[in-house]
């Protein structure tokens, strides 16, 4: 049976809808993680600074943390 | 053998990072899904307002388009 335009776009977007719920359980484990985390004593916001900086290239880590060090300087905060 | 508090630390870091590269995963296949629409000839912006749309309760739908309406002539955008 051929597929109707009408068909074709609404599985399309059933297909992202369904991807986007899987996303979405992804997100609420990924916050499972950080809680049970937080239940064991870490704080939760270091592990995410942490997260974004072990996906830096270590070259492009250690630049920026310098800039900050900079700005820190420049704005007097010690 | 017992976990020192650093392996845990590590592993809950870890859990988080593959997480986040199956959500990452999960992004691309979404875009491809909207890449695969575009060349069918749909309009993915189109698309993603009526994603959203459809997310939301009928009567909250209506309303917010209502309230739009009521900005948009208040705005002369007609």
């Amino acid at each position: 049976m051929a597929e109707s335009a009408d068909d074709r776009l609404r599985l399309l977007i059933e297909r992202i809808e369904r991807l986007e719920e899987e996303k979405k359980g992804i997100s609420d484990d990924i916050k499972d993680v950080y809680n049970e985390a937080k239940a064991t004593g870490y704080d939760a916001k270091v592990m995410r600074i942490i997260v974004r900086l072990r996906k830096m290239k270590p070259d492009d880590r250690r630049e920026q943390e310098c800039v900050v060090e900079t700005y820190k300087n420049a704005l007097g905060l010690d």
